[in-house]
């Protein structure tokens, strides 16, 4: 396999950044990208990129609203090696046997069950794993943060116990004319809530307990840990601890970035499609370390933040690439990631 | 002293609550409220109290605008026993000297520092310490609740450490139109944030350590608390503790109280005045205990809690009142709080 | 009928205060509330008011939730010589047989098309066209707004032509964690929006067209209009204009009611149940006039406006009242409305 | 001169977007960006654009935050052949001597006086008269949309008079953590709004009044207008007119663009660099013409609709191209400007 062929299945808020995402990788070819919507958001991407129709309502339907879908989700899937399904939640698990009769591999998103593919993916964590699977889960924007940043620290031997409270983005900017809450925050309504127990699919031995809460905003989680360490440890044994994980980006209070909002602008300023961040951000200048507790703040951007392990996932799927650091590599310069908003990368 | 005469500095948020939670307790007489404004805050209160002028500049003003103040801050603090100071934060130290040149007894807020009086106040926790002093400090919203419901479970001899994530509202509706965040969270840019050494102004021997941020909302706070408790405790035992205190009431996700909102709209339903909840509210049914582990989550009304703890510390620093529980029960009757706001209290 | 039985069935966002304004009245005794939910709104409305079940699943719903309902809805309608509807939209039009059947004269609110009841209702209006009938509609609260403020102009024979842009409130607040909007606007999707059209339900010579849209805020509407006069005029024509009518109240900016929060905000001080304010409040020195056309922005507080209108359909039906200023006179004395919020009413 | 040299002084909002788009233009060349600040604003510039201190104080303070400034502003503009001036509010005004002494052409921006300069800009409609002077002042977000629209309307000879509702964005949201409006909204304190006069100092002969308010979003302004044409119409005269002129764009709630953050989701998927919208975006469905009264809407993106024409403005006072035309051309397709953003354009 030279090139990797991918399709979409569902061309939403990651369906659309894992389309482009693919676009930019040497080793894959995006075949194209499915739906069942016939409006704006379907319109501009037919100007520029395959679109099939992933129902035959929707193939009708198309037509009906001028629009040429190249086929069906079958003639898709007959060109694909990797399908990623990025289909509201639950719909996936419907897919998956469909995708298995195709013969093609298939990745799935974190509002599916673990057990719908059995497999949960974080690419510096269990990529390996992975390797020549049929199928495997991308955890959730959150949970995929949280297994960042947890299992860099757990990774240097220095995380005992995590508790984090995680303040969500109500919902995403493209429908928040509908749905959104207003003036207020709503509490999950059980705790822990279960991105803790998600984490635990791909990092099993983690001690992480999490409540969660929607917040009156639409863009990026905010994550906030009590952390309890192995032993007393210093600032920079935490801070090198995060250095030597990939996908996490240092942000400061001194420079400016004092909320959600100026990362958010910053990112814009440096050229990002759509103004994504793929890394986690963490306030450097907010980390504290007392003794054996450190306290941590960052910032995740929830539209963007598992495009690059999806990418990952289709090379381990395949095969193509058997080293998770060749292949975590591979996707970051792609996308031009970044340790640091705000030094050059390359001296 | 048969009535206790009070006086109001500065008719802001928590200044007009205090000045109606006054007049409505039987050992207590307003005198009248003192402010330098002029536009409809204070007209308002002409039509229904006694205004004063807080400087000779605002006496001019308010003479311009067509309101006739009842005189200076002087003449309101002639008449006074108690002088409850609700000016902008570090305005009310530099009050301080007049207030006792003129042998007026001074309550000022949480937002002057614990050293300007050298007593902070949360009526459960240390009422008698107050009494016959001339002077003290009603701590701020959020450090009030952090007493009430730390304090009662330290009571208990359940809490060994605390650790919480505090949302803050952002601004308060009046003033919503100035300096609000939009669509945003604001980190504190310290960890640990300041309640925490300020509920220790109260409880010297609390073990907690505060994370804060500011949320996209005006009205309440929303605590997330990880309480490591001194052994394996149930639910129950929990409860009961927070039970026993004064000014703790639940609310449940179970009765459709599932955001900072719902409670809101409950306290317009309960014909409380501007809507106000001096209680703090925990949801009974989100409070997790795991082994020697609890979680809990709290809504703080941050407009009107110090309210009764005002009143209370009037009562202390005159030393009408020397009992603890007799003052806080007079005030609560006569405002009609309540331990449970969907089941009727037992008379 | 020395006083008028009334029920309300639906305890929402206006039937709750239409019952509470019901008991306000002299002459009207509250028979009871129905509704079919179970949770914390009509749990708090069972500790102060005979509850009635809607439905036989809602009595047996709200047993096993520890509610008593006193009885069905025909129990209700049994006692009652009115019934206000104000279930949610389009299910008072499926009642109405009901009530008819019953021999109960009912009321529904603007959600429901004009031709349901086929007399749609605005006090100041036409009371007396509602006298003796059997049902009547009270308009919605934007079109209530529309009727008072252009209907007045109209009375003085100033207005020839209206064009108005109706920024609406998204939602609720006590329903503000479900179905808002976030950092957006929302246009109606067709100009004129229905609020021009059903002006003329009530006042069918209005030359009035509207644009409408949502604003991502919770409280209150806001209006923005275009006048053509009849001819040159001067702003105190204007102002004695709607000085002459009922239920509308002058703010000012030069007071510092610069916003809608600061209008809210002021309900609250004005001790206000749940912080009503059931008139219109008109920017007195926002009022430009140019010539013969006149600019005119006015504040519609959605949650309140229709009560004493609703209230006045009341003793219109049963005919007990049949002079419309004597029982406006005495809904707005009941209620304690205002013509200026900052200057005391002269007697 | 072969090619344009071009400072831009204040690299805020307006003026990184400018900088981009000079960037973009093959017959400019960007010199550099002065500012004062030291933060992550301008360190993110420094890594990709020549970085100059529009002070002293700053070139000092840059130094002690590790920027290395190319210079002074002084130094800047002696490689300048036209500085545009992106500082905040009248601080520009002050300025213009200072270019002036340094023999460069100067760009203002709306926010300063027509006075300033004596000229205001639009390219459509008054490049010509700007050809070869010394400073012109390029009209802020609001008016330059009017002045697109309501004069395309009157090249059509359609318009007669035009009254607006401008629903203006409350901040911008890199700032969106300060000085924002919460859950309100804030009506202009005058009535007409300064945007109507503002027109006229481009178009003279526009009969325009607005009326403006701040509304609770942090992305683009929504207009409502209604407009008294010369004579009764059709809507596709209207479409016509509006498709003769330049930037203007269709969108369709068809298409399911129903709201102002559908619109600007669809920039970011159109990979518009920071989301960009440069075109005012008219609904094309909701254009209703009435015999000859017409209703508009449309949703003008305030961040970057005066980039565009600032482009223009270069190129006029230059004089290095006379037909308007041929720049407004140039600049579109540097660009990617559309007429429709969902139909591809014609090549």
């Amino acid at each position: 396999m030279d090139t990797i062929n991918v399709g979409v299945n569902g061309y939403g808020v990651i369906g659309k950044r894992v389309a482009d995402a693919v676009r930019a990788q040497p080793d894959m070819h995006l075949v194209g990208v499915a739906d069942i919507v016939t409006d704006w958001r379907i319109k501009s991407a037919a100007n520029r990129l395959p679109v099939f129709a992933s129902t035959s309502e929707a193939e009708q339907a198309m037509q009906e609203a001028g629009l040429t879908a190249r086929g069906s989700l079958d003639d898709l899937l007959e060109q694909c090696d990797v399908i990623v399904d990025t289909t509201p939640k639950h719909v996936a698990a419907g897919n998956l046997p469909r995708y298995q009769a195709a013969g093609v591999k298939a990745i799935v998103q974190g509002g599916e069950a673990h057990e719908t593919t059995g497999h949960s993916f974080v690419a510096q964590a269990n990529y390996t794993t992975a390797l020549g699977r049929d199928s495997t889960r991308v955890v959730s924007c959150n949970t995929t943060s949280i297994v960042r940043v947890l299992g860099a620290l757990d990774d240097a031997g220095l995380l005992l116990r995590a508790r984090g409270v995680l303040i969500r983005r109500a919902t995403d900017p493209w429908e928040s004319h509908l749905g959104g809450i207003m003036n207020t925050m709503v509490p999950e309504p059980v705790i822990p809530s279960h991105q803790g127990p998600d984490a635990r699919t791909v990092l099993p031995g983690l001690d992480v307990v999490t409540i969660a809460a929607k917040g009156a905003h639409t863009q990026t989680h905010n994550h906030y840990w009590t952390l309890q360490l192995t032993r007393r440890a210093s600032r920079d044994e935490i801070l090198d601890a995060l250095r030597a994980a990939p996908r996490i980006a240092f942000i400061r209070m001194s420079d400016g970035l004092v909320a959600l909002n100026s990362t958010i602008e910053l990112m814009r300023d440096l050229g990002r499609p759509r103004g994504d961040m793929w890394e986690v951000a963490v306030w450097e200048d907010l980390l504290t370390v007392d003794g054996d507790e450190a306290y941590l703040t960052y910032q995740v951007y929830n539209e963007a933040i598992v495009v690059p392990e999806t990418i990952d996932a289709i090379r381990a799927l395949t095969g193509t690439t058997t080293d998770p650091a060749a292949s975590i590599r591979r996707t970051d310069e792609s996308l031009g990631m970044r340790h640091d908003f705000l030094t050059p990368e390359h001296p």
